[in-house]
Parts: structure tokens; sequence; C-alpha cells
């Protein structure tokens, strides 16, 4: 599904950024000056990075002041050694990777988000999309709070520093907040002397909490981000909870629900890394369950050999192949140095640009039937290209097995930005994808296969719109048209 | 005085930017399609290079959408090709050069300032510097109000965006503004339709109009920016002016002043481009006066040959040599390619380093009698090391004068931000200025001089608060402590 | 086995650059004009990436003259938009990947050597290393040849240009160069006219020739790079075989023997990319092969699950999956963000920054018996790490399997420079290193299992050096003390 | 005469590169461990920048032992604190800024240039241009010696290391090569145990010798460079001498004559710092007499007002004042931060283009009948540019005096490269030139009144080539076509 990750540099002016898919990162020393702030929140966006790969920033605090350091670029380019020095070592930190789309790679819109407000200061790192964004900034614009960009991340940060004036403490303005906002809501803030992390009522995307050895706490959007700093993992943050830590102690402010209601379940199908665990399924384990379901579904084919889209096609693949008893095989090679600096090919069409990307291993295809297996399609740009260098390769047949759902509806959460004319699943029936694709056959998991892929969370409930188009909330005003993007004179 | 220009790079954090001594231009095509506004403020900008060398940017407004790029470094750093190709061409547009300390080296500092609020859109550039600013942020975020940084550019536009809540034209909510603030302040204002000037009522800093040969018109803080673009010099903006263009014609809004009765008299001394003409003074014929009204006053001594130091001095020497009749000689020679990549040595205080920049032309000065001139003295760091160069080279006297003042006051319009205690003639009397220079005398032009700098300019009135103390307007505020810098927990 | 490729940057001076393992291409148009041969190098390069990341270049012959740009960096770092427009469009070009140690990470190393002598101009691409290269240095110098730097590139260009002098064609040179020179030698040569292959008699490193549609011809180190220029696998460049382009012509000038007697068998285990095939074996396929014939033999062992080390122990742990029933597993995941540009942690024994680099799959590992397979162990470092991350992720216990014997010997063709008392086959026994990876049980591939692997390849002989210390070729004067390396004075 | 220093960046092929004028420099310890050779090379390449802004590089010898860093750009951009921290302290260094033609800016011409020969190594810094370079690169080749570029520098180090081998010195070796080389040639050689200094028997480019307080040695291209590391002033090397230094001491190998014959008067015209002195001569004031020397020729105009072209123009301008009588006044201002990096015009004709470099200061020129003073004319587009724009800013007349004769003659030597007929004297009549550069009458020093600005360089002589035609020494062979450059087959 990495057709997605589209990168590239260009300019925000008045357009909605729809799209907040981000890795958030805090920590404490706890009093152990051993720890480096700094250092850990660089580890941790590094363990993070998959999470998004346009833009990347710091916020430190030493002695209540915070200073942030913000790029555009992957974490070993903006958190260099020289802006990391440049910083005071400090005793709390925040971190964000962010994941935008390619027009809004600016400076700009790069986080974490450093305010002054009436009360104070404060700094934000986000991950989610909101559904009524454009309804709360009409409201703060007409109290007159002055918008930089478009961004989700604005309107939190003054929907807090808002709700600030008319009450005691951050986290009771992080309360109100989230009680105002409706969306896919992880997130840390910092202020002068808490560090908090808040989660929406459906918990919708991932957040854990870790511990350092000596009294330090952490908030990660994924357990990857616990390992390289050290810490041990105490639990995921509850889809409604408001915790904190000051001075040295987590309190909880409100307790949420025990389990979500709306996680999404794209972030096991492809977003999150694979050895992360959330909400104790190791995702992993739910892609191979996830492939291992796919196999046991129609239609059945006779085939040779079982290959995966690399790289997030896999571990589906791996377990169709367990549960088919057809062989598993390596039938596509990823260039590794395929990154963002690659040279886009003068004539974008020209054909070999894929072929630099991904080869096939002859060896595996050549006279097989082979059944290939991703995890996802959601335009099938990509799955289209790799059909065509297998059939080059000399697959005998190739007939295609998706680890998930028909991606059908658009999603209000974070996961992807494409509009619905765009899905390959929003305007075409299976035989038409079949065709479009030049497949010998293709089945995807059936709906009611995919809520069995997360069998160690048991309680849980997941957001499936972008297979259903069924909500875990009100998406009507998500679209809505944002007075912002009109051209108002005057 | 280059001594005032140390650069670096540092972060923001919480402290007041005292500074924004800085370079703006605002263009409209009028129309005429062989205008490409992205080129024009490139090369405006280039030509304002000297007023601020940290930062730059510029903002398009194609069709009423404002587009913005903007980075630390100097103008072909930051506005390469390509990032100018990623701008739409548009019809109106502004730039800014910014001259921070080095502490505000920050992208976030850079302009325009672009923010979207209540009744639509704008971008500021801005030069100047407020001395209610801590008053009126207390306001405005006593109101809700949110800061991102401390800079009064914030301040400014905010002020503008909250005055436009209450009136019906961005022009009204410019005029309010300019009643609420106080301070130095000559300013561009794009909004989705509008190009707006405006100038404080004392006149501070500079601003002209220009005019374009096919109805287009032109914003600038100095005339040398006109003639890059081909524009015709209409005249200055008038102190208290406001003044816009509007469907291609040039409307006054608020009609100011005839003269400023605070022009800060460093803009002829040292800090505008010798080409530049100020209310109708030439900046350069302005410094050579200068030079021929020091060389009127005691001491006279017998010397045989008057050197300046480069560059700002090199003009008040050769109005001194022609004053007195003692021959004019090049004795320093400035290195061409010193430019802001210089390595620093990495013994500081090695005396090697200004020998880099500034070498003696022994045969002018050796076994001499010397008369140094120089347009000001801040600090004397520099003149302190000019002295000893001249004397190592075998000058045999050093007689310095200085065509300006003793510099004893701080200065809140954003001439430079040296604090009383580190000036040396806040600290020091003449002679003691002498032995600490090493010179063999020294010598000030008298205040009453000064002011005749300008016959050009007959009816202007000038800030000579820098060595006075007395200001055209109250600062008593201006070093207020900002609530913001104190470390506000919750 | 990916501790090896260790980077930096560094400065050449007088000593011996032991290492020239490397990636070379050639390609010709044929006459086709729609071919861009400086896209064709760098897609190419791009493919051949895996072998060598430290610089590379592009010769490009534009109606014989030939014109040369390269650089230290990855391709697209190197073989930017901007540099490949410099160059004329060409209808010859050869390009190099270089991969040395970090002391000659400097341009004065990168490739193609360009060089004039006295009959004409030539380009040379080596993938390599000589055995007598100190005893040929020695005679071209005492015949008043001049050296810039002590590569074995140097040596064989000006062998060639020395040998041009008394023969008539350059392939003629080329052929008096193979005689001369012994060592690993698989290079690309380019000279006005013609472009010539040639491969030392014991075909240590590959080289493969392909086929464009419309007649053009190309020279690769592996076939991967084939399939992104479009063109056809041909056959391999025969061991001791001279072979040109001129004319649109593929001509032999010397016939070479049908099988090496000495390919290198570490491009199989390790240097090669998995989708190439090498004298008609499958990469990918001889790997699995060694994992499958790993799992034949003692000790075996119960355990509940088989992972292999990222990214080259995976296809053999699928093999030795395959073939001991054992299920596979994804015990390990690798970052796919970690490139060169990565910032070392400041202190660098730092236990974080592998876990950095990798990370455990709690699920696959915890309470496991774990067999854990990697291609090969050289200095045992990365794997004593990888057994740890293990060990805390869980596994109960560790036993590892290598799908390669003991690497006991130094390799002197370009295979990796380590020395054999950093060798830890070389100074501890089968329990030694047990004891220092910390394993419940190790083992290693018998030496007569691993001609095994190459079952496609029938008649070909290997190189087994670093296992058993016996070489195809005499390299005793290898480790010569070159003269070059003494202080001469004068 | 700025026109000539047009930069770029292209790609060297099969060209003769007809162009040396550099900075070199070099410097020995004399055992005083607190200089630290590194940073002394790169404040004396600081200060020689003018002479070469093309590429830079430094030698530096530790124990013997040659270590060469260099690069494209200026010496800030190349010899970078890191770049620096690289290289050993070392006790003796060599460094290079080279100025070249566009086609020519690639570090494999970037020097020094380092080489291993048959009895050891040396580095090269090489100043001027050979006149016999084809002829003595045919006899290199054909005894089989290989280039890697077209440099004069290249074929220099060769005949050094030829000679060597059939002597017993590297100084006799120097000696060998002086005398079968013609041209202009100062260099600094720096084996692993001596430091040596040539100059060519003419003495056209300058050298001079300085001590360092603790019996260190320095050879520098100009004076300027002794001051900025604390040398002092010993002498200039003599015409045909070579003189080292060896165990902390200076000798001379070869005395040479007296004073030079062919010392190129380009130097004191517009190459060399005015803060330089040569051969006793300050340069600085031989432009001021120069000027002074134009006052009083033919024709004679009534004027107002005396200007200079910035930045070479301006002392001639100065002594055309005095000696005229007529006012000094600065009539252009130049743009300080006009440099390497300034963006071209994308319509390159583009008239703002040389006004954004370039400003008339009208107060001085309106209305005025104008004399503008330039040190020489080569092509003369930038004069026209000059002319235009104060005609434009509204001077009455505009006369100009050139402080150098007529430039008919293509230099040899190194000044400058171009071909005759570009040179706007070359081609057009004084009345032609008028008419061309739009002028009311233009006039250039006499041949005889050039030979009289060096009063205190009394028997000097003089290459006035490129005013005469006439040369020091036989050129006839200098444009001799390279068989390099034919497209050799084979």
């Amino acid at each position: 599904m990495c057709e997605r990750k589209c990168k590239g540099c260009d300019y925000s002016a008045d357009f909605r950024e729809v799209h907040e898919e981000c890795g958030v990162f805090g920590i404490t020393t706890g009093g152990d000056e051993s720890i480096d702030v700094r250092e850990e929140v660089r580890y941790a966006l590094y363990a993070l990075q998959h999470r998004g790969q346009e833009s990347c920033g710091i916020s430190v605090n030493d002695k209540g002041v915070i200073y942030t350091h913000k790029g555009v670029g992957l974490v070993p380019e903006v958190l260099t050694d020289e802006a990391i020095s440049k910083l005071p070592k400090g005793t709390m930190a925040i971190g964000h990777n962010r994941y935008g789309t390619k027009r809004t790679a600016d400076v700009m819109n790069a986080r974490p988000l450093y305010i002054r407000h009436a009360k104070g200061t404060l700094s934000l790192a986000f991950n989610g999309q909101l559904v009524n964004a454009v309804e709360i900034r009409r409201q703060l614009r007409e109290t007159g709070i002055i918008f930089h960009t478009s961004s989700d991340a604005e309107v939190i940060a003054y929907t807090i520093a808002k709700e600030r004036l008319g009450c005691d403490s951050v986290e009771e303005a992080v309360k109100r907040t989230m009680e105002k906002l409706k969306g896919a809501i992880s997130m840390v803030v910092m202020s002068p002397r808490k560090l908090i992390a808040a989660r929406d009522s459906h918990g919708v995307r991932p957040m854990c909490i870790g511990k350092l050895k000596n009294g330090g706490f952490v908030f990660a959007s994924e357990t990857c981000a616990l390992e390289v700093v050290g810490a041990e993992f105490v639990r995921d943050v509850r889809p409604g909870e408001i915790v904190y830590v000051e001075d040295n102690e987590l309190k909880v402010y409100r307790r949420g629900k025990d389990r979500p209601d709306g996680l999404c379940i794209f972030e096991y199908v492809y977003f999150a890394r694979p050895d992360s665990v959330i909400e104790g399924q190791s995702v992993h384990h739910s892609r191979k369950i996830a492939g291992a379901l796919a196999a046991k579904y129609e239609p059945k084919v006779r085939a040779d050999v079982v290959i995966g889209s690399p790289d997030s096609g896999l571990e589906a693949a791996m377990g169709y192949a367990e549960e088919s008893g057809i062989p598993y095989g390596v039938g596509l090679i990823k260039n590794r140095y395929i990154g963002r600096t690659f040279i886009q090919p003068t004539q974008a069409e020209r054909e070999n640009a894929v072929k630099i990307k991904l080869n096939a291993v002859s060896e595996t295809v050549r006279g097989k039937r082979v059944i290939l297996v991703d995890d996802s399609i959601v335009r099938g740009t990509t799955s289209k290209r790799v059909v065509k260098i297998l059939r080059e390769a000399g697959a005998k047949e190739v007939h295609m097995r998706v680890a998930s759902p028909l991606y059908v509806s658009k999603c209000y959460f974070g996961t992807d930005n494409t509009e619905k004319k765009d899905l390959i699943a929003g305007r075409l029936d299976l035989e038409g994808i079949r065709k479009e694709l030049d497949l010998d056959s293709v089945a995807f998991l059936p709906l009611e296969q995919m809520v069995k892929v997360t069998p160690d969370a048991p309680n849980c409930g997941f957001c499936l719109g972008c297979f259903t188009g069924k909500y875990p909330m009100d998406v009507s005003k998500a679209d809505e048209t944002d007075k912002y993007s009109e051209k108002l004179g005057n």
C-alpha cells in the first residue's frame, strides 16, 4: 500500500490540510540527570519515523521555559547534532513526526506547535484528524482568534488556550478541549510544569505509557518507541483518558473507558510497525492472522507459490502460505536504497521507474502459478505495476489475495486522504478490479473476518469506516467547506 | 560600525525580540502581465539586503489567495529559482528582509507574517519597533489571542485582525491599529485585494512610493529598491499616512503630515544605502556633509592624510578631506570576500582574525599623522582594532574623527540593540574613549551640527535619541518586563 | 553481516587502499537515439547501489570525447538531475559504485577513472582487488609513472596505457594488462570508440552481458541491473574473456574459460542482490538452499521458531524452517529509515543505538526456543547485540545457525577487509564463539556443504579462501609493504 | 574589469585549460608548536581569495606524510572547521586558490596537486601559465606518462617527478623543471621534508618570502597574506630563484636575478590586492599614480566630477581627481551582497540585472559632466552598462578615462583568457570604442606612461604584452593544438 506515501515539497495556501497521521512522543526524566531528553526524543522519533516522513520537531522544557526546533525532513536531517546541541538539556520534552500530503510539506506545518497564550505557554504534538475543525475554527475566529495555517493542530492548541482562560489548570483545559473537539485525537501537551497525554473516547489512534528505570515517564504513539529509550511498557492510554506527569508522578486526571470502541483497524493492517503491540495485540501477529484468514476463503486456487508485496504484504503472505500449505517464496525484492532523495525519472510514465524500486526473483515465479498477497489495495496503481513485473518475469498465473476487505470509503481519521472516486474499490466491482490489475483472480478478506485478526485485544471495538462507510462518530461536517478557503475580499 | 552585525543562529524561546530594523517592499502589477512580481520582489530585496541579512521572505497574491515562502538566509539562499517557481505568478506581492539579533535567527521569525483572521487573510512586512508592545500584547492575550513568538510583527498583525472585526475595511483596521500602536512603524500589508502601506506619525523609519510604467505601484523602505525594478520615484510615504492600491489605483486613506518630526538620523549616518534618497536628502551627500562638518570643529590637528573606516566611514572621510584640505588616502582595505559564511577563528580573541577582514595600506599610513574618520562609534571594539592595525602599519599619530555625536543612549526604534552599559560613550568620557582606543586625539560631531547634514530635507525633524536620550515619543514602557518572559506555571 | 558496512568520511594519505568491492556498468546505444545513456547508467547504478555506497560516478562518451562526473555519496546524491544535465547525451557510457573503507571516502577515489595517455584517452570502472599491485606499481613507478592515490584502479589504468604504447589496439592493451595483473578483476573500459569488458581467468567477481532491443549492449556486475535498463540477459562474461563493443557489434577479443574456477562464494552468501543470477544460479535460491543444508546438520535442537537476521539472513532462515519443519517467524524488525545519514549516538557504546536499528517482535520470541539464522559471521559484534535483544524480548533459548562455514581467513579479493585477528572465528573456537555471543548453541555450515548451494551452476569452481585460507591464486605478495607508504625523504 | 570573473560550474573534458591565475601559499612552523599550519593556510587563502574563487585546497605535511583536502568553492566553503579538523596538525603546509574559467570548475582541477612518484611524494601549488605545455606534455606522454586533466599543474608536477629520477634532490629536480618549462611560473612545492618556492626567470607572477617570529617561514603570492599570519616581509622571491626551507633553515638553491624583466603590469593595474607590495611598489599607490598620469593627458575636458568604477577603478579615479583638480565624487554604489551565489536573472539580457549590482548616486551625477575612471577595459560589456546607468541617472556628459593603455593582445600568462577577437580594443579603434560605449569622449593611458606607475620598483622590467603584443618570451607555441584535444581512436 506504499503508493500512498508520495512525497514532495510544496507551498501551503488557503486549503484545508486533511491529514495528520503522525507519530508523537513525550518524556520526563523523573529527576534522573543521566537522561538527556533531547537524545531520547531523537531515538523515539527515529523509531516512529514510519508514521511520518515529511517533517519533525522537538520541544524541550528547561525549568519551565520551552524551546522548540523543527523542520522539513527526516529525523536525522532535522534533529542534527548541531540542532540538538543548541537546545538546553531540559527535564521534559515532546517530539513529533508529521506525515502530510505533499501540498503541506512546509516548515509552518511542522510540529510540535508552540504557543504563548494568556496564562502561559504550551507545546503540542498531535496525531489524528478532527471532524468538526471547520465549525470550531469558525467559533474561535469569531472571537478574534487568528490562524496561521489551516491545520487541526492550531484548532486544538487554540481551544486549549481559550479554555485555559476560564479554568484553573491546563489539564482541565485539555479535558474541556477534548469535550469540544470531535475526531481522532491522540496527543501530548507540554506546559511549563506538566506533560499531558490525551486520547479521544473512541481510541481511534493508539497511544501508550512507558516507565523509565529511575522514575521518568514516557508517552508514545507506539510501543516500538519505548524500547529504544529503555522504557518499560505500562499500559495503553485509555480512550477518553487524560493523564499527566507532574512532580515526577503519573496522575490520571480523567479516567477513560477500558477499551476503544473505534480503534482504527488500519493500524494493524498497514500503518503501525510490526514490532509494536496495540491494545495487547501484536501488530505482526495480526498481519499473519489476516493472511491465514485470507487463505481460508474463496476463491481457492491451485498455486505453486505464495509471495508477498514488500514490505507491508510479507507477513500476510507468510500467514497465507502457512494456512494454505502452498510454499512461501520471495518473489519480489525491494531496492533497499529507495528513499525520499530518489530522483524522479524525467519521463514520469517510464516503466523502468518501478523496476528500480522492485524487481522480481525470476526463479521464484517463472512458469509458476503465483499467489500475490498484499495487506490492502487503495488506488491500485502499485498493484498494477507489481502484477506486470511478475508477468514479465514469467509468472504463469497471478492470483491476488488481499488481507483486508474492499477499501470503499474515505477515511476521516488520518489513515489516508484518498477521495472515494480515486479508490479502486470505490469505482470498480471485483471483476473490474481483476481486469484492471490484469489478474487471474482476486479476492479480499471478508469484512466479518477482518475483526478476527486481533485475538489478543478481545474486547476492543474498531473503526472499519474505510471498508463499511460507517464511522464511530458523525463525520457529516468533516467535508464542510472552510470559509478560510474562500477568497475573502474586503 | 559594522561591529553590530554579528550573525549566528540560535533558538528562540521566551524572551522579547527587541529589534526589527528591516527592509520591506510591496508591488502591484497594475495589470501589466509582463511583470513577474516574484522576480521583482527578489530584485528589490536584493537591493535592500543591507537592511537585514538574517532571514527573508515573500508573499504572492494570486487572485486573492496568498502564498508565502520564507527562510533563514540571504536573498539568493532563500528565494532560489526553485522556491520562486513553486509560487504562482500573481499580481501583487510583498517582501521582507529581516535583521535580528542572533538569538532570533529562526524561521519562525522570518517574514512576511501570513495570518488567517475572522474576516479573511493578510500578510505583513514590518520595519520598526514598538514601544508599547508589552501592553498591547497583554490586552490581546487577555481577550484570548494566542502568540507564537514575542515579535512585534505578531502584535501588529493581530491588532489589525482584531480591529478588522469591528470595521468595514482592512485599511480602516490598519488606521485603528496605527492609532493604538506606539513606536517606529513602516509597514506593508497585503490583503486579498489590497496592498497597503503605513508609516507612523513621527516618520521614524523611511518608506517611499514608486510607479511602474504601465500602472503598477511599488512601496519600498528605500529608493534604491525602486531602480532595480524599474520604478520611478513618486514621493515618500508621509508620516501618519495610510495609502493603498486597489483596482490599480493609488488611494490615500489617511493623509499624513508633510514632514517627519522624528526621522531616525541614523538612517543617514549608517543604515541606509548611500544611493538612496530619504525625504529629499541623498544619503551619500549627507555623509559627505557630516565629514565636512567634522572637519570644521575642534580639536584641529596637523595631519598628513585623512582615511575612512570601510565601508561606512569612507564618505565622511572624503568630506573631511575636502573641507580640511588634508589629502584623502586609502588607508584600510576590506576583504571583499568576508561574509556570513566566514569561519570564526577557534581562538576567538585571536588578533589575526581582524586582520583577515581589514588590512592597512602601509604606504598610506607609514610615518604619517593619520586622521581616521568613521561614521559613528557604538561599542568601540572595531575602532580599537582598526587603530591597532594602523599603528602596526607605522602610523605616527592616529586622530579619530567621528561624523556623528557621542552615542550615549539606547535606541528604542530598531537601529541597534546595544544596552547603555555597553556603549563606549555611555561608560567613558572623551578622554576615556581616547585612551581606550589608543588614539592621539578623538572628536565627535557636535550635536548641533548633526542636524545640519540634511540640507535637502529642510523641514524634516529627527529622532536624535541615541545622542540625546530624548525620543520623539514616550519610551518608558518599552523596557517593561513582558509577562511572557515569566515562567508561568499552572 | 551488515557490521562490515561502517561508513564515514576521512582523508586519504599514504596507505594502501585494500578494498574495491564495487558495482560496474557499461552501455552502448547501438544507434538507438531514444536511449539516454546518462539516465540508464543512473538506473543501473541505483540497482547496483548495494555493491558500494561510498561514492559513484559516470563517464559519458560523446563522439569520442569522454566526460566524467563523480562524487562522494549515494547515486541520487551524486548523479542529480543537474549533474546529469551538464553531461552530453552521448552514445556510450560507463558507471561505478564504490564501496571502500572509511579512510578512503574521498572524491579522489571515486570512479570511473578517466585518463589521457599517449595514444588517447580512456575511462575505467573496476570491481575487484589486485594481489600484485605493489609489485606492478613499483615497476610502473620505476619507469617514471606518477600516482595520485594508492588505488588498484590507477595501477590498472596505467598498465593499460603503458601496454597501449606497444600495441595496436586498446583491446590488445587490456589483454596484456590482464596477463600482467593478478587478482580479482571485473572491469569495464571505455575508449573513444570502444566499450570493453574483462574478467580475470578465475572469474572471482561476476560480470554479465545484456542486450537492448535495438542493438545496444550492456555490461553489468549483476543481472539485477539489466532489468532496470530493459536489457535482456545474454550470458556471463567468461573468466579470462575480453569482449568489446565496436560499431554496434559485440566482439570477443579473447575467449575465456567456460566456467570460473574461483568465483567468490560470498557473492551468493551475502554480497549480491537476491534477485540476481550469477553463472546460472539464482542468488536467492542459493541462500535458501544454504539455510536448508544448515538445517540438516548437527547439532539438531528442539525449537519453537526459526527467525532470520535482517536482511541478509532472512532467506537462509526460510530455507532452514522449510527443511527442519520448525515454523518460520519474523522475530526481528529492522528500521526501514536507517541510512547513512543516521546520527551516531554521542555515547557510542550506548546500547539503545542498536535498538534503533533492530527491534525484536516479542510475540514471536517470548518464552520460545529460538533458532536465529544468519548468512555469515565476520566480527561477531552485530550478532552479539542481536542475541541480547532476543534475550531481553524473552527468548528462552537462542540457538544460532550460520548458513556458511567459519570465516577464518582474510579475503584478498574485495569481499571484506577485516584482518584475521578481528575475525571472531579467527580468534575463538566454536565454544568460544558460543560463549562470546551468549548462545545456547551455535553451528556453522560444514565446508563441504557450502559448495552445494549452487546446483544451477554445476561446473563452477569457487574461491572459498575466507573459510579455508586457500585461494585460487598466490596471495603471498598481497600484503607486501608498499614503498609508497614509507615516508621517503630526499 | 570585473566582467572577467564570470563563474559557473561545468565539466572538464578534452580541452586545454588555458588559465591558472591563482593564489599560492606555503608555511613551515620552524618548530613553534603554537602554530597550527592548517589555520594559517586558511587565513592566508582568505587573504588571497581575490586571486581565485573557483576552488581551493590545502596539503598538510605531518612527519613526512602529506594529507590533502580540496574542493570547488570559496575558502570558507571548502576549508570548513570540520574539514580542517580531519587533517593532522602538521608542521608544514601549502595552500592554493584557483581562478579558472567556468569550464574547469571541477574538483579534479582543484589544487594543491598531490602525487606519488618513483622517489617519494610531493604536493604542488602553482600560479601562472606555461607557453610550452603542449610540447612538454607530448614528450612526457611519449615516455608513457599518463594525464588526468589538461592542466599545466600536471605537466609541472610530472616534470619534477621525472627529473627527480635522475638527480639527488627535489630542489635539483625543481631546478631542472624550471629550465625545461617556459612561461609564467610562481609555485610552491612541498616534499616530505622540504618546502620549496620557485619563480620563473622573468618574474611574471609575484611571490614573496615572510618570516614568523619563532623561526618559521612563509611563501606567498602577495604580501597581504603575510600580515594575516603574523609574518614579517623578508623579500620577494627573485626571478629564476629556487629557495627552500629544510630543517627550519631558509636556503637558496639557485640565486635568481635581482629584478624581474617581465613582471605582469596587470598585477598593479587590476589583479593584486591594493594593500600588497610587489617588488617594492605599493599596488594602491601605483593605481593612484596611473589615475594621476591619465589626468595629465589629452583629451582634457571640462568636467564637474570624477568618479571611479567600483571597486578596481576607485583608486585611479582618486588619483585623477587629485591631479586634475576636478572634485572626486562617489557616483556608483556596488551592492555589497553580490557574490557567487547570486541568482542569474531568468532573462539574462534583462537590464535590471546590472542595476542590482551597481546603482548610480543621482546627486553626484545628475546634470553633471562626469569623468568615469576605470583601471582597464577588456571586453567593454560592463563599461557599456555603467555608462548607461550614469546617463539614466541624469549625467549630462560622460567622459571615460582608462588608467591603462588599449588592451589589444591576448595574455598568455594567466591574467585573462579573452581571445583577441573579443577584446574591444582588438576590434575597434578609439572612435569605435567611444561610440560603442556611448561616451562623450574616451582616452586610455599612453603606453609610455604605463611604465611610470611603479616608481618604487625602479629597475623592474614588465610584461606589457596585452598592450603591445610583445611578450618577454616566445609564445608562438602557446596556442599549439594539443593532440589531447584530438579525438584519438584506436
